[in-house]
């Protein structure tokens, strides 16, 4: 393999037993599947020269960016080689007046917003993780925006990628619209690297808003907070950022986050526009809230106190996590129709009571889409088994409502099973159907989306 | 032929040369090319059973809604059975809850939006026809309110079809995102009818807004005009509409329409929020205009006045073409980065007077896409072979600046001849790999999408 790659003339190639287990792990639960070997190409070119010389010997190839995905996404069942795209971190062009940017996959969605800082302009994603946007794009990757900008799906316009025959494609032009053929861009974001390796990403930015404020309001019980949102909806009040965050994770994230909000159901808001719209927008959600039981409606819109805010927000996850020490994060998303929300939320947290399973859970709201973040101890089987468990029970329910089994964790290996019962037969002899057709030996992230349908349970590593 | 489909227990069936004639033919300047058969299903079993059973003939098969595309989408150059699916007419269900709907394929907007309109909700998208809602996605259809609440692509949740086998697959779920697999949804819309039928479409609805205004403005430049867009999307002004119509359309649309709108470069606004903030955005964009050169900026707030002055827009074209009796419309669409907008449309409209050819323009310009609807006597063969020129200079102009050869118009067969300069060989072959896979004896809509690269010049029909 060695020479293989090395014929390849890729500047870094590693198959040392530390780089191999970083790169066979994501954040979750799943076990560590690692890769045969790790190269660290610099352009789109040696990631060619790398994919062609893998598909000549049936060598699998693992598309991975900060491995922060959640469902073993970049585990190697097959063995095969890590294409790891961090040293591809350059921000390619940006086009204030287009509003818009390419970038190179391994530039983060942090950094991307700190260069961009001068420029008056955002990129608005923002999954919980510092992620590459190459990843994002792979995963279909969402975050708190979402409501008002839209996920990863809403704000590529374009990417490279390069095939299982090592060929370079370029979707997408540099327009908000275009009807020129079939939308090979959307089929390859999501695809999760069993399509095509994503090199590059042409993405559409925003305007920094003139006026941003943030507000926290805690309810009496879930059903106010989430009947609030779809009012709020109905409304067409434009809010930017909308999340619910239960007791248990308002409990967390006092602790890790030093922060002193009440132990309540509580929504926090983000509000953007002029300072008009702004100031107007947060009256009326405050007037709504109270109707549904929404109680200390509080502002905070110093700049630092909405980063607090924000941060602690974002390391939910970490926060939940570090009130169990030494057990390990078992996080887990559904997505349902928004009249379905508070009965799932609730059906969810009976599950995880009644399991005796720790599960802070946080929503973004807006989107219907929630995360049960189970806390549980690795050595404990049983618990390992019972959060499994949980995990089966709340995707059949979200399924049953016409929801999803993942709103924006993706599926990588860990959900497999669950795309049977979601889209039935059809739809996976199609999707097996396009994997076949782009990628006949299967050598792009073997064993996860695109494989045959009925293939799946067996798939799954345990 | 008769027996075929009367096996597949197809209520009508149609032969007759005038049903033939108008399936043939779109509203622009292609020629008439008929199907060898019409037939009208009433359900997607019973589209089902015409597909399977033409598969198994290897009879060709075309898709067809109101008729009202413009680059042949709907000819038949290999002869087949067009499916007419206007018989499909049911809106399944309207979840307000959710704000989502489902309905069959032939529903067009208008009717939709009729039907919805006690429900405090509404479908956005509009192009200039009362088009179906399943030919809208089929050819990911656009309109003035792209801007605000996006094309169809961003509008459809999910849809029904028919693949090439006869097989019946359902995308997607009743939620407003979901990572569970290829975005087999994202890949019908768009395809023209070259992957499958589209028989059912769910929608994405938004709340009727509480307060709606609209405006009126002249500039003494295209450029002022141009300007004044980007400014204003730079500034994150949240626009529903802003529609450029250049002098001559101006004209033609007061002939038509019996307006008295000041012949010289027009941007036609309108605004979507509560009261405060429709008012601020008009202030603030009227403050704006002003600045490259914006004069009278008018208010049309009254129901009736709006109506009139979107009901003018959407007319556009049958006013152009009213102004040459006789003559026939030249339609057709780029869509470029927007810093490259006004210099495009000026060169357009300059190619246009060089040739010496009527040409009104319109543009949907916060996406900057702008039409060309030249106006021409068939009968003048030097006329039309210079307006087929413009076409291939304007798409050769926005090309050249990275921008589409349709932004909403579509490939049909009229631009099919572009694809290549457009994405470049290895996203036609990765186009064409799709197309074989899924309808692997090319009896969907042939001749269009999907057809082997370096075959498009030859598959013109002239």
């Amino acid at each position: 393999m060695y020479s293989l790659v090395g014929a390849a003339k890729v500047a870094r190639l590693s198959t040392a037993a530390a780089v191999l287990a970083t790169h066979g792990k994501d954040e979750s639960w799943h076990p560590c599947i690692p890769p045969d070997a790790v190269v660290y190409p610099r352009s789109t070119e040696q990631v060619s020269r790398v994919v062609a010389a893998c598909a000549r010997s049936r060598i699998p190839v693992i598309p991975f960016g900060t491995g922060t995905s959640l469902e073993g996404h970049i585990a190697a069942p097959s063995g095969g080689v890590c294409i790891d795209l961090m040293q591809m971190a350059n921000i390619i062009e940006v086009n204030a007046e287009d509003m818009d940017c390419r970038v190179e996959a391994g530039v983060t969605r942090k950094a991307l917003n700190e260069h961009l800082r001068d420029t008056g302009l955002f990129f608005a994603v923002d999954p919980g993780a510092d992620a590459s946007l190459g990843g994002m794009a792979a995963t279909r990757a969402s975050g708190t925006n979402a409501v008002r900008y839209g996920t990863v799906r809403e704000n590529v316009l374009g990417l490279t990628a390069v095939l299982a025959d090592g060929s370079i494609v370029k979707t997408g032009r540099r327009v908000r619209k275009s009807s020129a053929g079939y939308d090979l861009t959307h089929l390859l974001v999501g695809s999760e690297g069993t399509l095509g390796v994503i090199t590059e990403v042409s993405l559409r930015l925003y305007g920094q808003p003139e006026a941003v404020s943030a507000a926290v309001c805690t309810f009496d019980s879930m059903q106010g907070a989430v009947d609030s949102v779809v009012a709020i909806l109905q409304c067409s009040i434009p809010v930017a950022r909308m999340e619910l965050l239960d007791e248990v994770t308002i409990q967390a994230v006092n602790a890790y986050s030093n922060m002193q909000l009440a132990p309540a159901p509580t929504l926090c808001f983000e509000f953007h526009g002029s300072q008009a719209s702004v100031q107007e927008q947060a009256e009326v959600v405050g007037d709504l809230v109270r109707d549904f039981g929404g109680a200390s409606f509080t502002w905070a819109n110093a700049p630092e106190e909405r980063s607090k805010l924000w941060a602690a927000r974002h390391s939910a996850y970490w926060a939940s996590i570090a009130m169990r020490p030494g057990c390990k994060g078992f996080p887990t998303d559904v997505c349902v129709p928004i009249s379905r929300l508070t009965e799932s939320i609730l059906t969810a947290q009976k599950m995880c009571k009644d399991a005796g399973i720790l599960a802070p859970m946080v929503g973004h709201v807006g989107d219907a889409n929630f995360h049960m973040m189970m806390i549980v101890d690795p050595e404990d089987e049983g618990e390992v088994q019972r959060a499994r468990q949980i995990v089966v029970d709340m995707v059949h329910m979200a399924q049953s409502m016409g929801g999803t089994c993942t709103g924006e964790h993706g599926v990588g290996y860990g959900k497999l099973e669950h795309l049977e019962a979601e889209h039935g037969l059809a739809p996976l002899h199609m999707m097996h159907a396009i994997k076949q057709a782009l990628d006949p030996h299967n050598i792009l992230n073997p064993g996860k989306l695109g494989s045959p349908p009925g293939s799946f349970v067996a798939s799954r590593a345990e």
